[in-house]
């Protein structure tokens, strides 16, 4: 037992706006809106169902609109984007950090992304063309241009009077100011604790930390994510290939990578985006659950056409049609487990050649050893039901090969599908409970005639 | 088609180790393990088969040992603490901050934990006991009481003093100082970006920040996770019932809550824990599978047993048994695809009594719309299939009984579960699985003599 993980807090404020509303008192609910961050306003137009959060949209101050946009899911972004007219847009993307304005621009109509490039000076243009020219997953797509700079040869006092200058400018997440040479070329870091626990009339040069490595820009952002965590970083460096230092990532848009990998693997099995609208329109939802329950019902006819194959045995012992999903079921479950752990595996970097093979070999085993157990259990309790020491045998034979089979699966499939390119966390677990369905009813129903007739 | 996932960078320095170990050049790879950080090295360690990963771990510094113990997952930690004697626990855990004290403290023998208590001097001895005294997923448990504070009448010129007296005591992820009153009461924080932009003479007070809210002790960490990701926080103060500041959240371990929970959702819907070690010893790993594979075989058995109540029926139309697991698999995936969808709200908070009417009223919807298009897509297949007008009606009749009742089970069950305290990504999908085959295999085979006879 666990405990429920209902979100409370969020729960009365959404209780207290919904009766705010209801209550006709519009201005009142406009500004308990507005005082929410907007993250916080953006989680609470997630949990809302479509009318309801179009006319709370509308009472988000314009100036708000940009970054609660950013904060949002695509697709809910995407749908509240497409109600919004050329000025409106506008409005809402003037006075974003350029790695948010490139977040968002990707999904603008074209003119209106055309008419934004244009209009910001040039400085900021050639950055957001920087980013948009990166792919999104990569740490180019992830960063930030703006960064605050200094040089190594200035003393710390000077870094506090320049502060001091730049403020208001200072980019959120700003735990270092990073040190480059007069080419621009990446030296260290100059962490803000460092310059503030130091002697005013030392150099950067001689406090500067050295070792923070920092990122390449075409790592993904899997990797980029497994850097913050092992060396607990807040912000990070990102150089190009000649070391220029070309931008920084920030914290908060790692956790949103990790986020997003853990609700992509969870909503993968069921065939689902981890950008999905809980509350789509009906017909859309439909449409797109539509892809998955196709190809489920493509491999559910291939199962079926397998036990047609033997519709002459099932007709001899009827036993055998109430059996066979036990077998099938019971490689899936088993297959599954193998198949998550290396899912989670492969996610985590943590597979490689070396050790592949010891994983395979493990799954093997535990396989075996499985296989060996269940066919037992289930042996006696079918045995016992149909009174029969043949059909015993032949459940015992029929699991502890899908057993075997599905470890075997469990293991190798999501491996080769990384290996080719293709997402096991999508198409891993259909794969697989149609290989286990096939194999269980080919052996419980193939292997029949042996030991029953 | 994704990138993807595998972390090459990690590959080829696993690779480069275990060169190094293959060749013996223990001393070699002894200098390139300790060159890492804590959390790459538990990363490697993670990935590694047993033999080798005792090999590694005692190439590991004394002195990093226990930042390394802190960064693995329980399991993988628990394996490794059960190997070490009294004074090699004493040396790691001699230096590590409060908070992964008190994770590690948990785990360890009780006779080592009551001396590491009783080595620990009166002050940090309190700090430890007070964290221990908090449920480990609250608030209170994540929490470090280190913390830098000041006094509001200070100026910042004094602050800056101060802080270079502390230097190398000031925690990690320190990006604000916390301002409390002569009683130790919360009164807000002092960013450090303000304290470095700011004119010395002004006093604290002057610019502090009151619009950081502090978390209450008692919140749960999904809680103090979203507050994270709304309000894009480094740290935030925590607090007691009375307003006292008692301790400090970092953004680490509320990454690690959200990577947790996660893959908690991912493995959970797979039977397992989020903290399974990849290399488990067979016999372990079999063991803790077994529970899973337990729960599915009753499961497996129940719906086995609705068959055999219509063995008779089956008896006289084969092309049943052929056509039942279609019925039985579209409902599971349907329903699936909404009990995904649900977790995922309830574990973001974005399900409320004023939200979940819509949801499942959506749903229904959703699987009401499903259900006569599959039905009809079904039942043209499997009429052509077995060339029988009965057939098709009957299977199309079963497949929208199923996708209703689907829909329905997929939305409530998780929020029931959910209520009663039951976790849903545990017990979910075994449940949700459960009703589908047996409705399923009921409307299928229940309905088949008022078609078929």
């Amino acid at each position: 037992m666990s405990e429920p993980v209902t979100n409370i807090q969020d729960d009365t404020r959404l209780k207290r706006l919904q009766r705010t509303l209801d209550s006709g008192a519009m201005k009142q609910a406009g500004r308990m809106l507005n005082a929410l961050r907007p993250g916080e306003i953006a989680h609470l137009l997630e949990a809302l169902p479509l009318t309801e959060r179009e006319i709370l949209w509308g009472m988000v101050d314009e100036a708000q609109d940009g970054e609660v946009l950013v904060h949002l899911t695509d697709e809910v972004r995407a749908d509240l984007i497409s109600k919004m007219d050329r000025e409106e847009l506008l409005a809402a993307t003037s006075g974003l950090d350029v790695d948010d304005l490139a977040d968002l621009v990707q999904e603008l109509p074209q003119a209106v992304t055309q008419e934004i490039i244009e209009s910001l000076d040039l400085q900021h243009r050639s950055r957001l063309e920087a980013i948009l020219s990166y792919p999104e997953d990569t740490a180019g797509g992830l960063m930030n241009p703006d960064a605050v700079t200094v040089r190594p040869e200035v003393t710390l006092d000077v870094v506090m009077r320049y502060m001091r200058r730049l403020k208001d400018q200072i980019p959120e997440f700003t735990d270092n100011l990073i040190v480059v040479n007069r080419d621009g070329k990446y030296l260290g870091v100059l962490p803000l604790i460092t310059l503030v626990t130091n002697d005013p009339e030392e150099t950067v040069a001689e406090v500067m930390s050295l070792d923070a490595k920092p990122i390449p820009v075409t790592w993904d952002d899997g990797q980029v994510a497994n850097r913050f965590e092992q060396h607990d970083l807040i912000s990070a460096p990102v150089i190009n290939d000649d070391g220029m230092l070309i931008g920084r990532i920030t914290i908060d848009d790692v956790v949103d990578v990790i986020r997003e990998e853990g609700e992509h693997q969870f909503m993968g099995q069921a065939g689902l985006s981890e950008d999905e609208d809980m509350f789509a329109p009906v017909l859309i939802s439909a449409q797109r659950r539509a892809v998955w329950l196709w190809i489920n019902l493509i491999t559910a006819f291939l199962a079926s056409w397998v036990i047609g194959m033997f519709e002459a045995t099932i007709e001899k012992v009827v036993a055998l049609a109430v059996l066979m999903p036990i077998v099938a079921s019971m490689g899936g479950i088993a297959g599954s487990q193998t198949l998550t752990l290396t899912i989670r595996g492969i996610a985590l970097g943590q597979l490689s050649a070396s050790n592949t093979r010891w994983l395979v070999l493990k799954e093997l085993a535990v396989g075996a050893l499985n296989s060996i157990i269940w066919a037992a259990v289930v042996a006696v309790v079918a045995g016992i039901w149909f009174d029969s020491t043949s059909i015993a045998l032949l459940i015992a034979a029929a699991i502890s090969i899908n057993l075997i089979f599905a470890a075997l699966t469990g293991a190798v499939l999501p491996i080769a599908l990384d290996k080719v390119g293709i997402d096991p966390a999508l198409a891993g677990s259909v794969l697989l409970t149609t290989v286990t369905d096939i194999v269980g009813f080919l052996a419980f129903l193939g292997l029949a005639p042996l030991f029953l007739l």
